[in-house]
């Protein structure tokens, strides 16, 4: 290797703190879902290639990442197809493995494999990253975590109301203020139904999930090039600019629309949205690009800063059938790990004690004050104190610099008047104020900080 | 997809269960590394494959998972190698990713590449995932976890002294009675120099280390095929079957081998063996393949359980060099989850306070008790228990085949008796004890055990 060492693009390190703070949060999550019943599982990172296969539509296909074949993987390749350079052909040949793209397909490919080991309703959680090919951008990484929740085998809508109060604790928990916007996918179906676009519900709900980028004129143009026209068509546009849950019961709804209301009234009535701290909104435009969700959508975004959704969910009822589970309705959201991490980072909301800081480093000034430290650093260790020792003997310069570099918030310094007097000099690194202590009162102090 | 869903051989689902059980194993680590000033990164689970390659030998080369190429991966190659079929010269030119094969090599490289942000002697652990394309087999899994701690930047060997503490600490803790082996590399070239056969020194660790598999008479065999001849070698044998301290001391040893004992002698002098709950051994036969370890290495095994390995590790003072970083010697562990996960099963050692199982599920009788359980439910997870509900109307048999599935705990059984006198029944699962408790019993008996 001449070059310097260096990540993927896509890719990145997390160093110590990153990591502390990234796991603060997924603590957070992880309780709430605890606390609600939910269960942890751990899927592999590689799956069948078929197994991924065809469940993210073509782009997504693009996107999976495929792990070579190990040994001579063109052996059994069909010599036609390496001639015509066919790189599509050649794929299933040379890779039958893939890396996971989410935690949803997983899932859906753990339930039908485990079926009859589950307790349905079946509750899960799962904290994972994923990878995704997607072109390397601000924000954007090729490997992220997302923390999921599901629940699968009933169509009970308490399942919704848990989804919303999780939502609340967590974000509160985290010291956030969000919006939680849910929909339903009858909503939007039966919309379309009801301005004559029944056949184009589809079209319609791709168009209509990019209004708050794109504005309404240019959902217009999109709609009317999908073959959209008449009046009808501006007229179901002024509802979803209105964005108004009173247009919607003006137009005095039946079927797939009443369906879709009466699903959300039901939810609602589940939860005290009064006593929550954070905000749900009925947004009509809300419609998530997934095409498994077939009732209730969830989308949650900061009401603080501008960086798009931190959250998503819904209920689909046919997710787990490609595997051969038919009939097993369920509902889940997902937290975006990266998006939340930064919008806290700029709200400046990790408290201290995110951070697993040392609660001490010991320098010492000499070889006996090296001995003596590493006695004491061994047996507070053993009490439980995260407390670390200078291995050598160096200037009392370059011992500070260290302490400084790592960012330590005390230091107990160590020499031969502290060994004859069995005082030892603590400072506060912060305050540079200095006190001195016997080791049972340091021991004291240490360890009721860990 | 026609076939029943299935994971690749050699990957595997965890469920619940195992999950928590494999987190407290974790976690026990986990506080462990951070008492002794270990600090967590992670990287990503794709490196660049020049990273990677050429760092485990040929073997490892052949056994690290490449990542094809998005889009026509096929479009770039040269045209003569596809015609060759040299699956070996065209890898390059459509895989530039490999999976992560350890967490040593990726260690170093971010030690490299943020050299300058680092303050030295720096202390990381990591708990990641690694891939390889080992052929699977019962005990040998293609995705592993390796729960890693280095320190670089220091040759001091309190280092390796804190390492002995650490296993001390984290095998104690989970209740395991294990063997620290250590020696050291300088011994093992000491002996191969003592007998004459210092340039011969690779071939007899190599030979050494499967001794407790093979038997003396095959270790004799490999050496004699590698060209080690003479009287001397059945002297060395000799030594090595005896495996004593006291035979080595009688060697008199200069130079070299009297380094490598001078070092085990300063380590061991730095932790008090007769406190600790755990065996040390000088092991002159452990050798360990690994070839960049330069000075004291590490094996533990399990006392009770013939499992081999459970850990590993040992100095190293070149592991930076190849990414450009020179003269940073360093020193490192790593424990292998899943084998200290089956000594653990056989032994039946996991707390039960390692599966955070529901502190009770609800089962209700009828849409009214139905109603009143969640608002039940809700206030007590408000308030911090792990609580579930039964979220649709089912036959009392149907719920109480599901609490056993489920392997709760205890339930509380609602119905209209329950709601009009508010005292709730508690049903413990195990023992089958009823009580009739108020909520606030229920509330304090609930979240005192969560």
């Amino acid at each position: 290797m001449s070059s310097k060492p260096s990540t993927l693009k896509g890719t990145r390190d997390f160093g110590p703190v990153e990591v502390e703070k990234r796991n603060y949060i997924i603590e957070t999550i992880r309780q709430a879902y605890l606390r609600f019943g939910y269960r942890p599982i751990e899927t592999p990172a590689m799956e069948k290639l078929e197994t991924l296969t065809g469940k993210y539509g073509d782009e997504g296909d693009q996107l999976l990442f495929k792990v070579l074949n190990n040994g001579d993987f063109l052996s059994k390749v069909k010599p036609d197809l390496l001639d015509q350079r066919d790189s599509h052909a050649v794929l299933p040949q040379i890779a039958k493995r893939g890396l996971r793209y989410d935690l949803t397909v997983p899932f859906a490919r753990y339930v039908a494999m485990h079926q009859h080991e589950l307790a349905f309703p079946w509750k899960r959680y799962q904290i994972q990253s994923v990878w995704r090919g997607d072109r390397p951008q601000r924000g954007r990484y090729q490997e992220f975590v997302q923390c999921d929740a599901d629940v699968v085998g009933t169509t009970s809508l308490l399942c919704e109301a848990e989804f919303l109060q999780i939502y609340d604790q967590v974000f509160t928990a985290l010291g956030l203020q969000v919006v939680i916007h849910i929909n339903h996918r009858q909503i939007l179906a039966g919309i379309a139904e009801h301005f004559g676009f029944g056949d184009q519900f589809r079209e319609i709900s791709v168009a209509i999930d990019k209004w708050d980028k794109i504005g309404r004129d240019k959902v217009m143009d999109e709609l009317s090039s999908k073959g959209l026209t008449g009046d009808r068509l501006p007229d179901m546009l002024d509802l979803y600019e209105s964005g108004n849950i009173d247009s919607l019961r003006d137009l005095q709804p039946t079927g797939t629309l009443a369906e879709g209301l009466a699903q959300i009234d039901e939810i609602l009535s589940y939860v005290d949205t009064d006593a929550m701290k954070q905000t749900v909104r009925l947004d009509i435009r809300l419609a998530r690009g997934l095409s498994y969700y077939t009732g209730c959508i969830f989308e949650v975004s900061s009401a603080q800063v501008d960086i798009g959704s931190i959250s998503g969910g819904g209920r689909y009822d046919e997710l787990t059938s490609v595997f051969g589970l038919k009939g097993t309705s369920g509902v889940g959201i997902s937290f975006g790990l990266a998006r939340i991490y930064d919008v806290m980072t700029e709200l400046d909301l990790f408290p201290a004690k995110a951070v697993k800081s040392l609660d001490a480093l010991f320098l010492c000034m000499d070889a006996d004050s090296l001995a003596h430290g590493w006695r004491m650093v061994t047996g507070l260790r053993a009490s439980g104190a995260r407390v670390d020792i200078y291995p050598e003997l160096a200037k009392f310069k370059k011992l500070m610099k260290h302490a400084d570099q790592r960012g330590v918030r005390r230091i107990v310094i160590i020499g031969e008047d502290e060994r004859q007097s069995q005082l030892y000099t603590l400072r506060d690194m912060n305050t540079g104020e200095q006190q001195k202590l016997s080791i049972d009162d340091l021991r004291s102090l240490l360890v009721a900080d860990s």
